[in-house]
């Protein structure tokens, strides 16, 4: 191996051909489930040395594991413990290319970090849409490699339908130059959304061209307060007629996870939580392209109406962006808070809007059922069908072992439930080496086929980050 | 081969293996370049039966050509002429299978006409918003498969965007059930964007999930002259920054173009096509989620600021629904008028919006060198950067002569411009078996590569509409 870690070294630079010293940034994952241990952390600073790093590992069988930000909820993106597989890590590729403003496109590098991406187009009067918790760290080639979500869906899309163009270094160390701003192209297959989600098995993304948009003329938020699951999906229906395109957020949040926050972040204030009958919150935003005046008044007018027809207990419109800001921090402080609480199960399930009241109706019960006592934070981006449904031990009990003993039963009922309900077990956060076999399990044998042939015929020495995604292939 | 269609003749029955009298309408190609010979036409009633006659050509080692309505522009859809090659017809697979309201999703047969998914649409009040010239012949699965373009791109993507959930027979003849009606999905590789546009070479698409919309409370149309395509452009940044995700449709048409329609059908009144300075004329629409007086005054708020800015000559804004579907009638009869001059040769390229102007410029002047007195057709979807940028004889030429004597050096000299410009020769056609060797010239070694890795690991006897897109496999 002294030989490849040369090769390595006069292709990027010894100083980027990292082995010793303190690597965990690099080799443990970001909830901390897996301190992996890496041949080599290799930091090429271009697409060229990112093929001649491939290529070089392909020469000497090296597995690679690409990595961006390093934010991966399913252990994606860092190392497995045999000290074989060597960490290709784009950070040092964080060049914004380009802005092409009439075409409403900006080319990036796969290495720049998502709050730079949008920082840039902002910095052109345009938008960057994606928008996610990890936005200070997670980088634009990770969330291409994992199709990440966020909380802009509903309006934009999740980051494939962000995409135009890709540049992609094969496993074979060639140069796909796919880098195009164009909304029409049908020559060939796919190749784009192929490589978009496969979580670094079938190439490395190493720049992209995205979409922009106009910046809207003016952002409000609501919060509204409703008394069920139904009522919520309601509720949307009525935003979506009323908004349109508009609707750019609509979150939902159970009372027991605002209960959550209301309790260690009193500081907070969370609106209606005390009121009786109120069994979810509902956040909503509405982007508009004229004025905030207008926003205002459309937004009453939708408020109005789910008042009259019973979707909506009370509401409040954010007077300023301050309150706005409140109002979202609430929202985002619900992980924060079920982590203060406890550990709990966490999920990441999508199911068709309309059967989520069936589902989290059905499920509550049976997770009853098995465990007396058991709390569920439910909170998620309702306009996309995704619910962040977590299991929280019974008040008193030591969250510790709950996890640590139920996490299997509990994961198999849910994952079971959504299946049920036509859902999926990964709506955002991907399958990593996390979620190996929960894929075999609950993705169709013929579809799982498709995708063997796939990772085989693109990446036949199976170097592309090995046994995430598929497992290991026969 | 009397095995091989009694065996199908017992799986769909006699009467829908078709193998004598006129079947034209399944062997000639839309546009009647191609008249070829099938073994036989076979029309399965379900995706079981689709499975079992796809079974049942692989055990006899017989091509298979997926066809719906047979309205490709780029001759896919038709056997050629060995007689060797199976059409698998799903028109009478046509069923809605169902509205879902509240998750804004439908579920619908391969072979049912887009004008009746439309419709179905419609009558659950919501909106399917793809529509092209061909949406009363043309089938959602051939749409799926060539991943159609049409006037609504825009603001609601092609085809692939607006699909959630797809419902596919592999070559193998086993059937992947993915037709799930999910917005966040991320359980393994994007086979549903693999299949959509691979032209039925990789699969055959038995029926779909889609997404749908709710309906905008007003439709308005404007027509604008202006006086050269940088404006044209410059107006189109100035409409999407004014109406957001509102701007549904924006058009170019040249003044050629347009002149053709006023000689062709005087009846129609090409608004300020005399008008001196007026090069080309756009055509606005603006999808309003509130009402169609607040539709009528954002829009003469852009007409009047472009206006001003000098992007905009002349404008008229429809005053109901009559005349915005004349100002619609003058666009679409474009490809008739052009016909009624004389044959020409088309073109279906793309460009990055911001370099339409130069090269328009660079084209036409390059043509001009080329073949004295040409004309330009130009036309098409400026917001999408689609244009059918279409070359005809010059004035009393022998337009026949033209199109067979020139047509690969004006191809040549077109796609090579669109190349140099970042653009693609095909935007929404696809490549079928008129443009496979446009494809090898054009498309990028590496991805071809990888195209026929793919091909050949899901199909590996080539039996899937084999020799359109990737052409004869080694």
């Amino acid at each position: 191996m002294s030989d490849f870690l040369t090769t390595l070294r006069n292709l990027v630079g010894p100083a980027h051909v990292m082995t010793e010293g303190d690597l965990s940034a690099y080799e443990r994952d970001w909830r901390g489930r897996l301190h992996g241990k890496a041949l080599a952390v290799v930091r090429p600073a271009s697409t060229d040395e990112v093929a001649a790093v491939v290529r070089a590992c392909a020469a000497f069988g090296v597995p690679i594991v690409p990595q961006g930000g390093n934010t991966s909820l399913s252990v994606g993106s860092t190392p497995d413990t045999s000290g074989r597989e060597v960490v290709l890590s784009l950070t040092r590729m964080h060049a914004v290319r380009g802005i092409d403003q009439a075409n409403l496109t900006m080319t990036v590098e796969a290495g720049c970090v998502l709050q730079n991406v949008q920082a840039a187009a902002e910095s052109a009067g345009l938008l960057f849409p994606l928008s996610l918790a990890a936005e200070g760290s997670c980088t634009i080639g990770g969330n291409l490699g994992t199709n990440a979500g966020g909380t802009q869906v509903l309006r934009y899309g999740n980051t494939r339908e962000l995409c135009l163009g890709l540049e992609v270094v094969t496993p074979q160390g060639d140069i796909w130059h796919g880098l195009k701003g164009l909304r029409k192209d049908n020559t060939g297959y796919d190749l784009r959304n192929l490589m978009i989600g496969s979580e670094g098995t079938l190439g490395v993304i190493t720049a992209a061209t995205l979409k922009l948009f106009p910046r809207p003329a003016a952002r409000l938020t609501a919060w509204a307060a409703v008394p069920s699951m139904e009522q919520a999906v309601a509720l949307l229906s009525l935003a979506q007629r009323s908004l349109g395109a508009d609707l750019t957020g609509f979150e939902v949040m159970g009372r027991f996870a605002l209960s959550l926050v209301a309790k260690h972040m009193p500081q907070l204030r969370v609106p209606f939580v005390e009121q009786e009958g109120v069994q979810y919150a509902v956040l909503l935003e509405n982007s508009d392209s004229e004025s905030e005046d207008h926003a205002r008044a459309r937004f009453e007018a939708l408020l109005e109406a789910a008042f009259e027809a019973g979707c909506v207990l009370d509401a409040v419109v954010a007077e300023n962006l301050t309150q706005a800001q409140q109002l979202w921090h609430i929202r985002e402080s619900i992980p924060l808070a079920q982590a203060q609480e406890g550990l709990n199960i966490k999920h990441d399930i999508s199911v068709p809007i309309s059967r989520i009241p069936a589902f989290v109706a059905d499920t509550d019960v049976l997770l009853a059922r098995e465990i007396p006592g058991v709390r569920l934070v439910n909170f998620g981006h309702l306009g996309d069908g995704n619910l962040h449904y977590n299991v929280q031990a019974p008040e008193g009990g030591d969250a510790a072992a709950f996890l640590r003993e139920r996490e299997d039963d509990v994961n198999k009922l849910v994952y079971g439930a959504a299946a049920k309900f036509g859902g999926s077990f990964s709506a955002e956060h991907g399958v990593g080496a996390l979620k190996v076999d929960t894929l075999k399990e609950y993705q169709s044998p013929v579809a799982l086929a498709m995708m063997r042939s796939i990772k085989q015929a693109l990446d036949p020495h199976n170097l592309m980050n090995p046994g995430r995604v598929l497992g290991p292939l026969p």
